[in-house]
């Protein structure tokens, strides 16, 4: 479409389009015109829908067309109208990788002819000359096709001697109908122009529940560093508590140059570790292991240990560096030089950060920095790495990333690349668009109901869900939030319960999380005081106040119910109460549905009046229903769509209710299923 | 995008895109990708939108390009930021025919520069080396733009002998900024691949008051045929109730084969004239005027007087033939043969249409039935006709219709063609898409509030509005509505002011209209009783119940009011009455706002309270207004959103208030505007 596109189509029409009278508009789902793929995970249905229509009263079939991208022909299945010429069909995306779909149609001759034939019969007219036309159709098909089967059919309808009722009952014939719409003329097939792409990721890119930890802080031992052997002794901790993505800060060698201190002061004393996002220095840069932490040998270890645990190990990747980095030396190109010759660190005027050279994109030799990056993917995929949480990336030119990933995933589509673009909704979105596999997303800075219900109904039924999958955090070793810094542990208990079960993706920055750490550096800031991203920190794993009980819980009832583990079918119920958010998800089948009461008031008991959308939920107003509440165990029965509710700060933070149908036994006594 | 489109993209990044860091997306308006053009009339403004950013902190500077499609080269404009990273610009549509328009945005370094450099200096910071980095930008523009200008600002820049202050005024300056804006580095200006295309009619194809009658009933003698000389005779009174198209259904030679009698019957008895859409005789086919109303230079006559009455007169452009047709010996091959080779007439099963052969559009011969097609428009064009009602086009191919429209519109951009697609939502929606003009709607049958209210948020307000212009028309010769057969004057008027005030465009099929004709060929039928399309009728133009004065008045309000001439402004307000339907439209600069309120129960006086959305209307709550009706002369004092109306159906069927706002003279009293 680089030109004038409707002259182009008249031009094109006028060539030999002229005769292809079925219309194919509207394809759905499609992200920006089939410019970016859409996203599915592993075994999910991809549910295309087009208008399909031709002029005229004639009948139109069309089929949906796809293949993986590998492949070098197409797969067919008709599709089925659903009402206003809207028509539907869906395959299965049962491999990872890229598939491409797309639709064509025709009008389906054989079928007006037959649908007619109905009604002129019901009419009493003579049909002689009517099955001579079906006759010549089914002949025109079986000359198409070298086929025997439809030349029978053809001569079957022609047969004069043949009673009515069997030339009628022929026409009618299903198997001949299958015959005839497999053999289209291909002439007169419309095929839409767009190839649209779908990336298909594994499951757990829907589906995975993230806890962060600081491998220098993993030592038992507060006096030495910690290493990566005792991240791997501290895997059985964070497996207990289900969760399934383990994501490390960079492990990377740290920079010594104008090395930043505890609590981010502008000089580090000797002996004090620095930021390990300040990456390189003379034993290495993105490709090596900061010597305090460890070997490649012991990272390989720990991905081996995570695995058997059905863990994956996410790196961080940060593609900045310290002014000691071995790129600044060799490849000075890279950056871009100060009027005084000096290389540019990174600004955001006024404030400076003179520890971080950021690589100079606009640079002419921007290939070969590309390709060292892609280079630096490789390299931690070939030891094992599949996860990656990429540090800023709306910092860096989008191309480069749609690149990037679409090389990396053209090998390895089993690679889920989390995105922090903690940034503008626009940026965020094409940064998902362009293949990130999840997103961070704006959940930390949600509190109220008003905002849960806006940001959450937008995620969620928002066309930005063909591409954008969140992830959710109540915090981040950046993101101390307000919330959590004064609502202390219902605080904490809340924004873990909304995150584990708004989203399918969540994750915690601990022991911090667990450990209600709630300090910020000073008022107003949103930083840890005594972060670990300036030093080391000790965890008291054992504490008793500690939450790793309830977030174990919250992660079994994510693992035991498929209604938690995607996120298109939240829905908001009403509650005459504004401190009260109720919710729910189902399981495509409905087989398996939650529904949440929230309480987002931490300081008082709070009680209303729910309106459930008992359709939504599959549920019978004549009926009544057990609502289990899998966090304390407590089993309500309720009918119909009023339901009432009293949610206390002291007990726990929500209801999270498995809904319960009522099944008539055998033996005649109801039960819940 | 024929192909993998995410892949093909990484391959042209790859190549040397890569230092594009400019993103732009979501330019609105478009219509299905680019694929369709959007629609303006002459003179209005083009207002386009895009999302554009890029990855960092850098500003970006963004240019809507537009040419006419003759010219060669770009005209650009600077969009302006609306928030959320949506840039905005217009350009005047002021000349007919095809229009390009594109965004192109870049990185704006001198800008960030700019930018950073308050900043900076406000943290009070060491600026000498950002001075330096400024001549350099500054100084590089000069000599991509070998301005001298140019050089010399970066001469000051750089000037280290200056003072800061001096230095910074210089960085500041307006003509600076625009010289450099003017001259961004061409390697990294990104350009959206999707040229758009935008269709300019002339006026009337926006704002339009359409009379349709038949020229075989326009004599005044009852007792002969109707002639194209009586409907010259006839244009002033057409032009005294202020319509401006008439419409004249097909003036060609009628077949005499299987000719229909009066009301639809199946065999004329001998002197009857038959169905002007029955098309084509010995005497000549689709360029050929039929004898008993005169010639082409009758026609020729007729468009002269219209035109010097500012009347454009429409001709029926009904693609089919009458048995006795010159096409259907000529060209056999643009027909359909059935089994005993006889052509095949239009069926819709089980009714058939035997004085009626369509065309066959899957021929082997379709290019030169569509050339011949063409040439029929061509030639009627040739004898100065300018607008073409086209006759059931959703029974012809849709690729023939945008390129038929498209050839004849590259030539004669001010021709207009209405579509008469009365059929499914998608089907109407696609003619409009791929080149009609107009459209009739749903509007003869939508009554109701709720149905009122849907269907003109849909048109006004929906996606289509870019491609779709609605013709409201009240009855046409095929359409009596059950609703004008019980209804009454009061119905007729109703619908009328509604047709009038809720279309911009809208037209009537008379003397049927205005002499309020009501009587069904039977019950549950939409036929007219003893309709003109088979047989002569005589009307008494001079009938004291005409509503001919009501529909003078109703035209003259839509002259005199811009408010009435355009559909997008439309709005509908609160009334706590089912019956009343309140609504109200503005022009662009809202110094004409028109208010309606509508009686939609014709049996009963009815009233309630308004809720006016004042803002919508530009109006102070805190000042009273006047609300003058343009129908019955009243002059309402109100002020603030609620306000009392009753109306009595016996007295008229709505308010139609020209909205007065109070302005203080200088004598120091009062007056509504």
């Amino acid at each position: 479409m680089k030109t004038d596109a409707p002259a182009a189509q008249r031009a094109a029409t006028a060539l030999g389009g002229g005769r292809l009278r079925a219309v194919i508009e509207g394809i759905a789902p499609q992200v920006d015109c089939g410019r970016y793929p859409i996203k599915r995970a592993l075994g999910e249905q991809v549910r295309v829908e087009a208008d399909v229509f031709t002029d005229g009263h004639d009948s139109v079939a069309a089929q949906l067309l796809f293949r993986r991208a590998e492949e070098t022909s197409w797969h067919a299945v008709f599709m089925a109208p659903q009402g206003n010429d809207r028509w539907a069909a869906s395959f299965t995306a049962n491999a990872l990788g890229t598939w491409h779909y797309c639709v064509r149609a025709w009008v389906d001759h054989f079928e007006t002819w037959r649908r007619d034939l109905v009604k002129r019969r019901q009419a009493g007219q003579d049909l002689t000359s009517e099955f001579q036309r079906g006759a010549a159709l089914v002949q025109a098909a079986a000359q198409r096709a070298q086929s025997r089967q439809l030349a029978q059919w053809a001569q079957t309808l022609a047969d004069e001697a043949a009673t009515m009722e069997a030339r009628c009952r022929a026409a009618a014939d299903e198997s001949l109908h299958a015959l005839m719409r497999a053999h289209p003329d291909p002439e007169l097939v419309s095929q839409h122009p767009n190839v649209l792409a779908v990336t298909v990721d594994p499951l757990r890119a829907r589906f995975s529940s993230w806890y962060e930890f600081f491998p220098r802080s993993a030592t038992p031992d507060p006096h030495r560093h910690g290493t990566l052997r005792d991240c791997e002794a501290r895997l059985p901790y964070v497996a207990a508590m289900g969760f399934d993505v383990l994501y490390l800060p960079p492990i990377h060698p740290i920079g010594r140059a104008h090395r930043k201190g505890a609590n981010n002061r502008i000089e580090a004393e000797p002996g004090e570790p620095g930021s390990p996002w300040a990456i390189g220095a003379a034993e290495g840069g993105h490709k090596a292991v900061h010597p305090q932490l460890g070997t490649l040998e012991d990272l390989r270890r720990l991905l081996d240990s995570a695995r058997a645990l059905d863990i994956d190990v996410a790196l961080d990747m940060a593609f900045q560096c310290s002014p000691d980095h071995p790129y600044v030396a060799q490849h000075p190109e890279w950056f871009q030089k100060r009027p005084d010759g000096s290389i540019q660190y990174a600004e955001n005027p006024p404030k400076t950060y003179q520890d971080i050279y950021p690589f100079h994109f606009e640079s002419p030799e921007w290939r070969a920095l590309w390709r060292e990056l892609k280079s630096v993917v490789e390299f931690w995929i070939a030891q094992g790495v599949r996860v990656f949480r990429v540090d800023n990336p709306h910092t860096k030119p989008f191309p480069f990333w749609e690149w990037l990933i679409g090389e990396v995933k053209t090998g390895h589509p089993e690679v889920i690349f989390l995105s922090e673009a903690f940034t503008r909704p626009k940026v965020m979105h094409r940064l998902a668009k362009l293949g990130f596999t999840q997103s961070y997303t704006y959940f930390a800075w949600r509190n109220t109901k008003q905002e849960l219900i806006e940001y959450f109904t937008e995620l969620a039924q928002g066309d930005a869900r063909e591409f954008f999958r969140p992830n959710l955090w109540p915090n981040t070793p950046d993101i101390l939030t307000e919330y959590l810094q004064f609502t202390g542990r219902a605080g904490f208990m809340l924004r873990a319960t909304l995150a584990a079960t708004l989203g399918a993706s969540w994750g915690i920055y601990g022991p911090a999380f667990e450990l209600m750490e709630s300090t910020a550096r000073e008022p107003g800031s949103e930083e840890y005081l005594d972060s670990e991203k300036y030093q080391q920190r000790h965890w008291d794993l054992d504490r008793p106040d500690s939450l790793k009980a309830y977030l174990t819980l919250l992660n079994r009832l994510r693992r035991d119910n498929a209604a938690l583990q995607s996120d298109w079918s939240l829905r908001f119920h009403g509650v005459d109460n504004e401190a009260l958010l109720c919710y729910s998800k189902c399981s495509e089948d409905r087989a398996n549905c939650i529904l949440c009461v929230a309480n987002l008031d931490v300081h008082h008991a709070q009680s209303g009046w729910l309106d459930l959308d008992l359709e939504a939920l599959g549920l019978d107003a004549r009926q009544p229903f057990q609502a289990h509440d899998l966090l304390s165990g407590a089993r309500f029965l309720w009918q119909g769509s009023r339901s009432f509710v009293v949610l206390d700060p002291a007990q726990g933070p929500a209801h999270v209710l498995l809904l319960r149908r009522r099944v008539r036994r055998e033996q005649d006594f109801d039960y819940f299923l």
